[in-house]
């Protein structure tokens, strides 16, 4: 019989938080370490068993917790292993479960990032009861988590979803960290946002608060405060990024369908200067036979929540042995 | 318990062609009618049923018939309906399951053609034991069947796999029948072969055979023919073709990882003409981490052959009352 709590922990690469959770989702203990702290990472599984232990411990749950699931950065469902993630600070491949589960005698499985956050909103969010739904993560980079039938995608090696590097300019396109260009990354992410801001500030003659700023130093942020502020560039700068964001979910309903996207992560915090955009673009370039209907929501999780709820719900997937 | 045939009819704009299949996937008698001859649908259906019925008999496999499977354009695997299928001679939808279902007293379940191949190649053909792949059907248009996890992929609304609308060209790209422009249909199927003929023809001046032609009435066949002779022109053509395709499967690889594309229909015929173009562009356009890991198949199957194989298994899925 499966004990009555699950561990889930969201790795960063500058915090790793996590979580005691009950089957009903209740977060009833949390709390986080340092992720760069460590060089060594086994130095990092210590303290994180240290630490987690003593949350366990404090909120009475010792020998009660059924498995531990993991959302890391690159994490493969399928080996375990962390394979190439450069904002981590250890060498990969990391045997990330196995480490988990010896560690603390619990049965560990991992995930990447997004797929957690995925598994989170089908579970807790804003894609209850969704069989079919993408989670498009809008951070640093662009993630995603596909649904179908029910069903996460993994794919035939653990690393489908990588809709970040869908390429969407074919000439001239942007780098991208990939090594390659065009890709969705490259233009709607919070970086891609920013590095919009730099074009258009450099192509355009027309005033904008964006210009009293430092060019390489403005973030999305500063983006979001200005368009906010009633900018103009800057609302054109969310109008580009959301064009070209509806054109990749177009492209994307083609392929599985969905009932819905999910948009999770910093930029979803800008609400409708982003969302209207990517619905026009969306209407404008799907195939006609799924014109107004496919649902284009935010995510309903706290990030942090997302991540951590996600990744322990496979803590319930893990088998006795 | 089963019945030890099923029935699987592979409808096409021309023909229908049907067979009576066992459990081990052998086409035990087959036959074929002409979609087109009826203006009503209910005549079709009743001649549908009368020739069926007669091979049946032939075969001594009356009352044997566990469930019909049809694969038909447009066909969705939910509802049962034909929903817009411009080369049927009938108005559409079409409540094609309900209709075989009742005249023949047999269950069924449709499903759209590609979807059909994919099955039949994943039960019997290049897909064989393979839970990840996708198969891209390269006809007068261009279809796709995606199967994730062992599962085939319907989507929210059983219309999934629409990958010959992914748009390819987002600037000036040519126009495609669904309205929209760029579309992968519009270059890499057998039109589209066509018309980068005539494209070619047009903006070039060097020598080709093709120009011998009426340029208006050039086939992807005459591109083969002049390619297979020798002709520059007319094996460019190819490269661009396989170019743009390899470019596609690079960007689905990103969606599902798959283990393998399966290349399927008229212009798969080509052999190494259009494959070495697609593997090149495939290689040099995939994100690095899947480089020469996923394969590019063609199909096993004689294409007739794979549409009812895969229509049939259809009729394994149907329920009992």
């Amino acid at each position: 019989m499966a004990k009555p709590y699950v561990i889930g922990i969201d790795m960063g690469g500058t915090n790793t938080a996590f979580g005691i959770v009950d089957a009903r989702g209740n977060v009833i203990a949390s709390d986080s370490i340092k992720t760069g702290k460590h060089s060594n990472f086994d130095d990092y599984v210590d303290e994180l068993y240290t630490e987690v232990t003593r949350v366990i411990e404090a909120a009475g749950a010792t020998d009660m917790i059924n498995g531990i699931g993991i959302g890391a950065p690159n994490g493969n469902y399928y080996t375990g292993m962390i394979e190439g993630a450069p904002n981590l600070p250890w060498p990969c491949p990391i045997p990330l479960a196995d480490k988990i589960t010896a560690k603390f005698g619990i049965p560990c499985i991992i995930t990447n990032d997004a797929n957690a956050a995925a598994i989170g909103e089908m579970t807790y969010g804003a894609a209850r009861g969704m069989k079919d739904f993408i989670m498009i993560t809008l951070g640093t980079g662009v993630g995603s988590g596909i649904v179908v039938g029910g069903q996460m995608v993994y794919g035939h090696d653990g690393f489908a979803g990588e809709l970040g590097h869908v390429i969407m300019k074919r000439n001239n396109g942007r780098m991208c960290g990939c090594g390659r260009t065009g890709c969705l990354e490259a233009y709607c992410s919070a970086t891609g946002v920013a590095r919009t801001a730099r074009e258009f500030l450099e192509i355009r003659s027309d005033e904008s608060k964006l210009r009293e700023l430092d060019a390489d130093a403005i973030t999305s942020k500063d983006v979001f405060d200005a368009a906010m502020a009633g900018d103009k560039l800057a609302k054109e700068i969310f109008d580009y990024t959301g064009k070209i964001l509806g054109e990749a979910l177009a492209d994307f309903t083609a392929f599985s369908a969905p009932e819905a996207f999910v948009i999770f992560g910093g930029l979803a915090k800008s609400g409708d200067l982003i969302m209207n955009p990517i619905k026009d673009s969306f209407e404008k370039n799907v195939l006609p036979l799924w014109r107004g209907k496919v649902k284009i929501l935010f995510s309903e999780m706290k990030e942090a929540d997302a991540a951590i709820l996600g990744a322990s719900a496979l803590g319930w997937e893990v088998k006795e042995d």
